[in-house]
């Protein structure tokens, strides 16, 4: 199939293939009940990644246009009907018409009811204080009326930020509150800090892998990105000191408590010696730890920042792993000059954050809910990290590895030999099952032998049943790639 | 005296030359008491605005380094009394420590308990349906519960789509819930619209004057700001053609209806004139809505995106200045390539703005309480309209003119020849009253000849005190300026 790919066209590749083939199809050049080729074909063909041509299918198939099934391959469907069927699968968060990239995917499956989802690194909605909150909404509109819906202060109400300032002592860290910008969550961190430190074509390095909303963040600012790898104490600090010599970054983006995706946890003699080399190359850091209160075997280690004494890390966190992601609310902790920077991008991104959210939040911490919401949800998550442990070593073949994380809420995995993780995932789509291939999560060139499971989502059991869906997969993935190794060595993100 | 102002790096030249003076004052260089150079004086030396001066002084002010005295200038406090003074003055709004432009100090002032603010261009807090909003949101938490706090998505809650179509409606719109994007603020959607179509040394055309938050914004991105000149009709066509064939602009940013500052609405025969132009050069247009349905004379006029047949219109609202800023709450409405570019730049910004606000907002919309609440707005703000045009009537030298809105927040008034925006500011501080200086609103080079004056939050007696100060004032001033002309024609923003 001939299709015309503009590289330098705005339009995301896989819309491009998307919008070629509806128009073909919508034309009659391609009729109803006619195959599409297969995913790996067509990408060799126009020249594409296989998550490029995949994503495009995926959105056909979500709109309708196309049907696909296991082991058949894709169809141009009789009638539009899978559109209609969708939307009262899923009335309450109604898919994007247009997806952006793996982030919207994983997003998209998890509000999906006849989707098993591990993809989302997602706190269990079930352990949300409704009431609580609920609580705490009525009396800061009783004490703050008429001002809560005024225009607020762009760094963030006084009253949360002076309660962040106590909250940030739970990690080691004595900051004053004139130091705190509330954020709509970590996401809007990265987001200014990005906007107010780099500049398109600059470098910024990351672990690798590395978050996936990093990833795609910066692919959209023209960044260049470069992972430095990781071991089991977490980022290697050889490999910065060669990263920084080769590349000049401008930034290091680091996740060192509960890494997402590996879990791994930087040690404290490993965070000492990364803090030394960013030190001796005036590298600044920005510190992601939205994970580090999520801890379930020992109290939890402390992020870098608790040991900054030359004030090169930037810190972040959110409330959206260990409380409610839905409030949107999350800080940057900076010095005086980029700290003011930080101010003027904020108030023309958006001016400031909602107080509603803000001083509702000021008074459940301030009531002092967080810290038992904290230890009630940090058993859950224990006990559903336990039972992916236990299903794992149940249900996947022996040659696929994992590493049990002591916090955070995920399983990284590496799956055996020649068992292709995207291969895997539409299959496992197929039969109800989603998770997040670790592709997602590498810096341009990507392996593609990993995936990431989120356990906190589900109870026991569905864990148990999923994983058993998961393994009998992979086995059998196993056994036919057994035979036919695949052609490509990796598969980049678009 | 002597300050070394680096053009190149990343902090504000008001800050550099702040911080600079702070450390004389901190070492001894320049000990209590000791006067300031006078601010005209400072800026030709070093080549500066007054405004980036001025602006550097108001913050050692605001940090209680030096005092200021009308007549007399600037000196090194005796002691940083001022300070802890301020805080006591405004507890609720804590000033941030760094201000990066005028839209800052305007929403400083607006907060200062001891100063009669007409500076920013908001709505009477006293109306706001603080009750009706709390049912609202206990509504929305009992109607979701759990979904509310959980990760939402990005394009908006179905339910707020829904009804944000149902309320375009009334302004002659007919938009499908799918080409609503939510978004924080209509600040929001201008930064997603520019971070979408716009690249760094882009030209972006703008009315002259336009809204400062857009100036400001485009600033920071290191866009090319280009001013169109507007009539009693609005943006002149023939201007535009002329400024799209010398400029290659990228982008046409308007605020058709009550227009900001000057309270101008494009007649129909210019909207259909401009469109005209804008499809002819196939030049996108931002219209800006936000003032549309604050009309107090005859019914709103419709906006530009009810007579786009040719899908050149972004269609941009908010609920900031209709009902409660504090929201932050608005909407863009684009058509489908686009569409997905701005949905990916709020995602990868910050996911998605919080549901609780949204789903109150839902629901109070949905009760019908909004177009009530519109009509006593509208009453309110008619009456407060008129109190400032008979103060002005009353007060204002007979040389000053102004023109009287028919709808918005705002009066444009054009001082008397001779009168300095910025002196006027100045002296009408020490005094306790503020206003926003024509400046801030003009693209690169400004005249120092306008004064907006927002009316929507004071009562009318309060309007004609503020206004007999000001005109007071004005008199002072015009009885100097005609004895000793101004050197500088005009005061480049920063």
């Amino acid at each position: 199939m001939h299709l015309q790919i503009d590289r330098q066209a705005r339009q995301p590749l896989y819309l491009q293939v998307a919008e070629q083939i509806r128009e073909r199809i919508r034309s009659g050049a391609l009729p109803a009940g006619s195959r599409l080729p297969p995913i790996r074909q067509l990408a060799r063909e126009l020249g594409l990644t296989r998550l490029t041509v995949h994503t495009a299918y995926a959105e056909l198939q979500a709109d309708g246009w196309i049907e696909s099934f296991v082991g058949r391959g894709s169809f141009v469907a009789q009638r539009r009907g899978a559109q209609v069927h969708r939307q009262t699968a899923a009335p309450l968060s109604p898919e994007p018409r247009a997806a952006a990239g793996t982030l919207v995917e994983i997003m998209r499956l998890a509000h999906r009811p006849d989707v098993l989802s591990f993809a989302q690194a997602a706190a269990a909605p079930e352990t949300f204080p409704v009431r609580a909150f609920g609580r705490a909404l009525q009396a800061a509109i009783k004490r703050y009326e008429r001002t809560l819906f005024d225009y607020g202060a762009t760094e963030g109400e006084a009253a949360l930020r002076e309660q962040l300032a106590a909250f940030l002592t739970i990690r080691g860290l004595q900051v004053p509150p004139e130091r705190i910008l509330v954020t709509n969550g970590a996401q809007q961190g990265i987001d200014l800090v990005l906007r107010a430190l780099v500049r398109p074509g600059d470098t910024v390095l990351v672990e690798q892998p590395t978050y996936l909303g990093m990833v795609e963040r910066m692919q959209i600012q023209g960044l260049r990105l470069v992972g430095v790898p990781i071991d089991e104490q977490g980022l290697r600090p050889d490999a910065l000191a060669e990263a920084i010599t080769r590349h000049a970054p401008r930034l290091l983006y680091t996740i060192p408590a509960f890494h997402n995706p590996t879990g791994i946890s930087m040690s404290p003699a490993r965070q000492e010696a990364i803090l030394r080399v960013a030190q001796q190359h005036g590298l600044l850091v920005l510190e992601d730890d939205i994970y580090g209160l999520l801890s379930y075997d020992a109290p939890a280690p402390l992020p870098l920042k608790a040991r900054d004494s030359g004030g090169q890390v930037i810190y972040l966190s959110s409330f959206s792993k260990a409380l409610m992601p839905g409030l949107r609310l999350g800080l940057v902790v900076a010095d005086a000059p980029l700290f003011d920077e930080l101010l003027s991008c904020k108030r023309l991104a958006d001016l400031h954050a909602p107080q509603l959210t803000q001083l509702a939040l000021a008074e459940y911490l301030g009531r002092g809910a967080f810290a038992p919401h904290l230890r009630a949800v940090c058993a859950l998550y224990r006990e559903r990290r336990d039972a992916m442990a236990k299903a794992l070593q149940r249900s996947f073949p022996r040659e696929a590895s994992w590493f049990t994380p002591q916090g955070g809420l995920c399983f990284w995995v590496a799956l055996p030999p020649g068992v292709d993780a995207l291969e895997l995932y539409r299959a496992a789509l197929e039969q109800g099952v989603a998770f997040a291939p670790g592709q997602a999560f590498f810096p341009p060139l990507a392996t593609q032998d990993h995936i990431r499971l989120s356990f906190a989502a589900h109870a026991p059991a569905v864990i148990e049943r999923g994983l058993a869906i998961l393994g009998e997969l992979i086995g059998r993935h196993q056994a036919r790639q057994g035979r036919q190794r695949p052609v490509c060595a990796g598969v980049p993100l678009v």
